[in-house]
């Protein structure tokens, strides 16, 4: 259960601020489905708003990054995190936008990989070479 | 300065099992340069070479992601375990690759929009949608 | 289910060790209520005893900062830390000591901030200004 | 030494859309200084421009939590997710804006016994009490 | 419900690569379990085969390091790493090997330390003492 | 530089209370030798008190798990924490008491290793096997 509650879509109907973001978020995505981290953050309209804001301004508009490979990237940070919600989450939005069974895995040795070395590397106390400071 | 010693190639000449895994690290990335992670690995021949088998196994083989994109997942990785050294090799590794200065930048923000995203969730302890289950 | 055993009120009674510390926290906390950290904790009683005195000597004695605030920096740094019941502890914590929906959501940003930052700043390995080092 | 090059002030006045940011930095915090961090995102004039309007809505407007609570907070995400300049530059806005090196001790205190009982909890996997679940 | 699909022992002795693999854990452990962690990486056989020779060169060959205190290390790990499935499976595991209820605590009070004092400097900022570098 | 003043001795010796806990420090440890960390925390001679005197029961006092096998998991979950000071300062301190360069290395490959599986299992979203639950 959440520590805040999460709002219905009857509630977002009697709240225009709420209800704004809803529909932007569906007209955006091209899709009914509102997912719990919207519903909850409406708890408070103004951070939903700019929650909104800054995803879609990173996730939702043409770049240099695939919008598949954008969703690997935030899978990864999450799993370093440790956000359950947020791995199922982006795992299920990566798979919608293409990523094969191979690519998953893939990022996920990747990961783990990252992971063991970051460890290494902090146990030694590395300095930095001098050939990677530009 | 590291907890361990850093291997010279003085010394790595006389360690023939030392040897043996930075030659193959300068055959496979065709250059001469050892960075100081396979230098400081090298106080465990062992360690050293098992590390830079699991790393050549994931990073080196052909694959669904390609090089590029398999060093900037490495970097987003680093930032969130916050180890800064792999955060300094693996840039440069991706930007050797061709990781442009608007794909870092972009990098970048999926990164820190996640670890936002991240935090948020796991402060609302929000409940994962039967949508994101298969 | 947790990897130690939860422990019963009836059996606190019979580990006079665990009862008294029982004891405090429920007259410390003027309530009935132990939650089941302690009665976690009460698998081994001097560190259940050592924990208390610790969380004691910090959280429930008068000091500069309030106790609410107290508690929104404990739920701060158990989003940064991923705990789940941490999270839900220190958050119900700090609306029984006042903490209002405003202020609930204003946390939330404010950690969600810090997190997108901190990433960013690990990401481009800033060097410290001058003007901050005293 | 960072990955990206940071933008001095004469760089900045030849793009326009960094001393855009760079002057409202300057009139909303009413100081010359302009620390590492801005300069580092300037690489990207829009991310520099995000960033900021993002943690100007979060910490530079009145809200419920005053601004030398809100800077103690940065400071408490900022030590659990390692970041050693988050924390050198929040500390120095929270002794800013008012900190007292009591209120300095008490918060320190409070995050490492976070920490602690974070970890605590971890180890033992404790289930939520359903008295905090609203 | 996990983001990819468990595979059963029937599904098992239809793929060969995961076969063999099941096959040596059951012969190594000697034991009939494979546990979850396995049957979720046999979604892909080469990266469970490559996990599991991982695993096995570091935690089933003889060396310095008795095998309790390796699944103690490995709990404490994934307490800092906040892995919920890695600390009831290595303590579980930590049990089967001979960690006492005593050592148990002891190990949680050893993490919990850590993770204390690791914030603590981490808010402070301390430089490293002449005496720790080698 | 730190955020804090760092006490030298003799403004310790102007100051009781932490010239008690430095006292005491060197007749546990039988050393003259006060490191950075408690030259920090002296800067509030009560949370000074506290942090020895919690230390000094979990890592000074005979118990189950020796000396050096303490320092190590230290270690262990500074390395995971990203603590530099701490990496430095424990791993010289289980050095001092024993821990040979085999026993590093092996320290170093098993954290390393469960760091990998730590991500792995996060990405996964493994569900716990009944078998691990008692």
């Amino acid at each position: 259960m959440a520590t805040v509650k999460l709002m219905s879509d009857a509630e977002a109907e009697a709240t225009p601020a709420v209800k704004a973001v809803f529909d932007d978020i569906r007209a955006t995505r091209k899709t009914d489905f509102i997912n719990n981290f919207w519903r909850a953050l409406a708890f408070d309209p103004a951070l939903l708003a700019r929650t909104w804001q800054g995803l879609k301004s990173v996730m939702a508009v043409p770049g240099e990054i695939d919008p598949k490979t954008r969703e690997m990237i935030y899978v990864a940070v999450s799993m370093a995190n440790s956000c359950s919600y947020c791995v199922h989450s982006h795992t299920a939005q990566a798979k919608a936008k293409g990523m094969s069974t191979a690519e998953h895995a893939e990022l996920l040795a990747i990961v783990g990989l990252a992971a063991q070395t970051n460890h290494l590397v902090t146990g030694m106390q590395i300095p930095v070479d001098p050939e990677f400071l530009v």
